[in-house]
């Protein structure tokens, strides 16, 4: 690229890091909050969220905008155009974690009066915990193109799986011992379960990161032996 | 764009339309196959699911790396990018398809042996046959750009909400009479859950569908007054 169109690119590029990094840091106070509407059943948090999430998915379509038009301005190549398609695609993830804390939101608004024990949401707040520390960890390796960090975030998916399955077994037994626990349960189970996808979200923007920065995919294989988000073109073939 | 060009970026078209369609026919099969290995316990037909979603992933970054290029090379303003854009975005949906009828496969694994009622199947059996339907039509609508079809699949997601609440109800009703029937019905959840989620992509591609013929979104409010994927940044602003 000539000089001028360098300048300008990186200005671009600024301008994407800075929206992306706007929407995770939404990102991270959407899941505080919905998780905390659920502990508190507190209804207008949770709408609060419910309504929030809209301006995640207008960041989601300004950063594709943007991308767009950076790539048919300035045709960057190689790792540059590496970190458009990153921003690119690390912003869907970003969006689908939004969408994922909206749901847990919605929950809370259907689960309404039911009784809910603390001793169950101290299970699903230490699985939000961990993800939460995830998403952090995987936004702070985007944010300073640090390999080890993301290589990092992409191997402790295991731990929130673990969380998740004792979870799944505890929620299993309260409503064996009583068929009046079985609604609240089901709301934790998806509520756990859209947990848990932001924790596999947060693998596939570490994959991403290791890819902007690599120009390969992380590995053959993803943890769990799950080759799903894997898969790399690499655009300087 | 000078005739050259535009002959170029037509084959271009061609094939990121071409690509989607396979992508959309891949999608369709792996969800006819993965609610038949429930329907039947067949393991051997969930595994093939399993392992047939890598072939969805890498069209997914092979429309990606097409769209992008395409961008690049030929700058396409307005209607043009729009088209580029729209199977970019399809291609997304279509890849979270694939990984949502995956998901059912993998419930019919860790289903194995447990007992599982014709009746309840069948509510599964007839929301996924609304929801095939549904990704048909805006397959359809896509390839021949049809707007009144792609309308006509977003206005028709109210009906898969209804199936999945009354087999919500359901399901609930078998775990309360009895708690053997717990962790089957948990995962029939999952997987009408799972189901659910596929119209609600069906949806976002009837949106994409208007977005590429129309150049805006397709309403303010989406049907159930969610607006989670309506909002749109138009390119030709």
């Amino acid at each position: 690229m000539m000089d001028h169109t360098h300048k300008a690119f990186d200005s671009d590029l600024q301008e994407l890091g800075r929206m992306v990094a706007e929407m995770g840091g939404l990102a991270e106070q959407q899941i505080v909050d919905a998780v905390d509407a659920l502990s508190r059943r507190d209804l207008t948090v949770a709408q609060r969220v419910i309504a929030g999430d809209t301006r995640i998915d207008v960041l989601q379509r300004e950063v594709e905008a943007r991308a767009i038009l950076t790539i048919a301005r300035r045709q960057p190549m190689a790792v540059d155009l590496r970190e458009v398609v990153g921003s690119l695609r690390i912003s869907n993830d970003l969006e689908r974690i939004g969408d994922l804390a909206k749901n847990i939101a919605k929950r809370v608004v259907a689960l309404d009066s039911e009784f809910l024990t603390q001793k169950v949401m101290r299970g699903v707040e230490h699985m939000t915990e961990l993800v939460l520390s995830q998403i952090k960890d995987v936004l702070d390796a985007y944010a300073r193109r640090d390999l080890a960090k993301a290589i990092g975030v992409w191997r402790a998916d295991e731990g929130v799986d673990a969380v998740n399955n004792s979870l799944f077994r505890e929620l299993l037994t309260y409503m064996m011992e009583d068929p009046r626990n079985i609604g609240i349960c089901i709301h934790l189970l998806f509520c756990a379960k859209n947990i848990e996808r932001m924790g596999d979200h947060a693998t596939n923007i570490a994959e991403t990161v290791y890819y902007m920065i690599e120009g390969r995919a992380l590995a053959d294989e993803r943890p769990k032996g799950d080759t799903t988000s894997s898969t790399v073109v690499p655009f300087d073939a």
